[in-house]
């Protein structure tokens, strides 16, 4: 795990202030969201720098650093003097890194409660299905008292074992559950079993109760949940999907589980959010829908890793958790 | 926690049977259940004792072992030669301990399993308010899409610190929460604040968002999730009461959902049960209903306790999980 200041107080962001003195702002370009409490943030922790937020911006050629989220295409061009590109989120595809310039260093969050509060979440989601509690609230509501014993299954992989994967898997094995993992690059972790590859992904899926999705979204991960991966897991498997929406093909999942190939699915992430009024998700019974909800990144932990960010460039220091652009994470 | 060989397999059992060449007979008297599976699992563990199910018994007087639940009271005074009650619970509230003579010992089940079945439950059912999921699925079915922060506290406290209570607190401990307890006598549990008495309740309720009700029933304990009990909690504390139905107080409890004392209920225990289908319980909004499941008792482990204890019986050696009689634990 990446560790560095992040739980650095206003006293030692208020010294970093000091240093920043040159002309150079920072632009806000964060789509389809309520930014008011994150500039009124931002503005308190870098009293001294000009942050704007797009499209308000008297001159683009000044800016250094941009907070990023979904930014229209045609923003990139227009900053010539664009040094930083700080995703707004843990994962950085809501970044359009083929079109920022080979230089542009690109940085994401790393929130540490995000990762906590995903794997309690993921644990959540898991005992919600094995303990039936969806299934004795619908009871509730027509008045059915039918004790059932739980389901038996606790065999849950893993997909993607980055920092939020690695957090979750951790925490399912302190509650018993046997833990699988598999990630495109191999990974050794204490407690389990871990594969990698296409090879590796056969053997992965073939015994588990339970597949929860953390990849992140690149080409080669988008729609990977589809028909032919359903095919390999056991038909009582349930999928809890907390990364994005475009891993999964919709079509696919609802064949699957409308053909006993799939028990259920727990889904917090969709292509398009929110998720469409006449979506079949919304009422499938074997479907159960969080808002994106899973893991909301605190504002203030956002606004102190840009001030870090920001004064490091400042200051010719080293960008905390820069990506590898070629990659895509 | 006691540790014996409740893991011990049928050949040790096979063992013991060679010693049970004795004619006394065992009684089983476990109302309101199907017993089939019960009796041939005893009787396949224990091939040479006479097992009768009450009222089908050819001569009470040969009686020396019952496993009991809720026995009607006119059958106590049949058994003259009464040695062992064995109770088919964690509890022995199924047991009419008045009406028996001073020298029958009582003993309960203690299955590790459900110690552990039953924290994973309240671990489910705490998270599930925390994390919203009721009011998602509620969402779900109207098509809402609005994410809300989880709630933030993180207290616990759990009333009675036996084998289940300590197990389910040491399972929150380790899920990052922060736990306290509260018994009739004195413990000390490593990272867990206690507390007993009742000066002792009023410290441990004033500042809990959870509060898990786990105590023997007794007639200190009857009713002791009452009104006074209530207006001592925070008014977002949510109750979750897997002990027994004669625990709460239902009106007061519902009185305190509805002058906003307390801000939700999971129960899984009920006075009457199946719970009756005009209990208001059913349908308010702030209650949810499990019919009794929280740690159902696997048949095997029942079986496999008589048959170690009957045989202990049978040697003159001490029987294992006894209970004190006059505190009625």
């Amino acid at each position: 795990m990446t560790h560095w200041a992040f739980n650095c107080d206003l006293v030692s962001i208020a010294l970093l202030n000091n240093k920043l003195e040159l002309s150079m702002s920072l632009l806000v370009c964060v789509m389809q969201r309520n930014n008011e409490k994150l500039l009124s943030r931002l503005k308190s922790l870098l009293p001294s720098v000009e942050i704007y937020e797009w499209p308000n911006c008297p001159d683009l050629g000044q800016v250094e650093f941009v907070l990023a989220w979904n930014a229209p295409d045609e923003l990139w061009a227009q900053l010539p003097n664009l040094k930083v590109v700080q995703s707004f989120g843990a994962g950085v595809d809501g970044i359009a890194i083929n079109l920022l310039a080979k230089q542009v260093v690109v940085t994401r969050i790393v929130d540490n409660q995000l990762a906590d509060d995903m794997a309690q979440f993921v644990l959540a989601h898991i005992l919600t299905h094995k303990l039936r509690i969806k299934q004795y609230l619908a009871q509730q509501q027509q008045n059915i008292w039918k004790p059932k014993r739980a389901h038996i299954g606790n065999h849950v992989g893993v997909m993607g074992l980055g920092e939020l994967g690695k957090t979750v898997a951790n925490k399912l094995v302190i509650n018993d559950f046997l833990v699988s993992g598999w990630s495109a690059s191999p990974k050794q972790l204490k407690n389990i079993t871990t594969y990698t590859g296409q090879d590796g992904l056969n053997l992965f899926l073939a015994d588990l109760d339970y597949l929860v999705c953390l990849l992140p979204l690149t080409k080669h991960t988008e729609g990977i949940l589809n028909k032919s991966l359903f095919a390999q897991l056991p038909s009582h498997c349930v999928l809890i999907n907390v990364a994005r929406g475009q891993h999964v093909n919709d079509e696919d999942l609802l064949w699957a589980l409308d053909n006993d190939e799939l028990a259920g699915a727990s889904l917090d992430v969709f292509t398009q959010e929110p998720l469409d009024n006449s979506h079949p998700f919304w009422h499938h019974p074997q479907v159960s829908i969080t808002p994106h909800c899973a893991a909301l990144t605190s504002v203030s932990v956002v606004c102190e890793q840009i001030a870090i960010n920001y004064s490091a460039l400042l200051n010719n220091e080293s960008l905390k958790n820069v990506i590898d652009t070629s990659k895509g994470y």
